[in-house]
């Protein structure tokens, strides 16, 4: 699955809908969606995790979209290992980048 | 950018620390990236949004390899458009699977 492909998908099938919505609703959506990715890892099985992880992955896609953000391009920034210590693994200590 | 590729990569900087930390902590430290992409898509820039947003999916990715998700697989679901609809664009009216 390639990460810009999936993200032009995303454009075609909700893009016109997610601009009338604006960012702030389509954040809110993204945020019901991480609700729900809690309670399939806290309370569900496989199946309904996969389910929850492609939706918080799209509405994710949706809101990089409507910001104009190629996720594919920010991805690369994890592309050749830990951004901070540029080590695999990461060096950095107990802590990640953020 | 391949989403299985960046899900190994992700595997193997951060995958020994992860396991270690657990999925409750794993999910914390996810949110905490959630709330600071929310920070820079409302009082910071486009460098800031992109950053943000790699760090949302560093850590979604992270947390999707401990449950045992291939989010590449989970991706499939919205490939040919709404996996509800089944149509490009989505005609669900205003509401999105989730």
């Amino acid at each position: 699955m390639d990460l810009a492909t999936f993200q032009a998908t995303i454009r075609d099938t909700y893009g016109e809908r997610d601009r009338q919505r604006g960012v702030d609703a389509t954040f809110g959506w993204f945020v019901e969606e991480v609700g729900e990715l809690s309670r399939a890892i806290r309370r569900q099985g496989h199946d309904e995790r996969v389910h929850e992880f492609s939706d918080v992955l799209a509405w994710l896609v949706s809101l990089a979209d409507q910001c104009d953000v190629d996720l594919a391009e920010a991805a690369e920034r994890y592309a050749d290992g830990c951004p901070r210590c540029h080590a695999v693994p990461c060096q950095c200590g107990p802590s990640r980048p953020g």
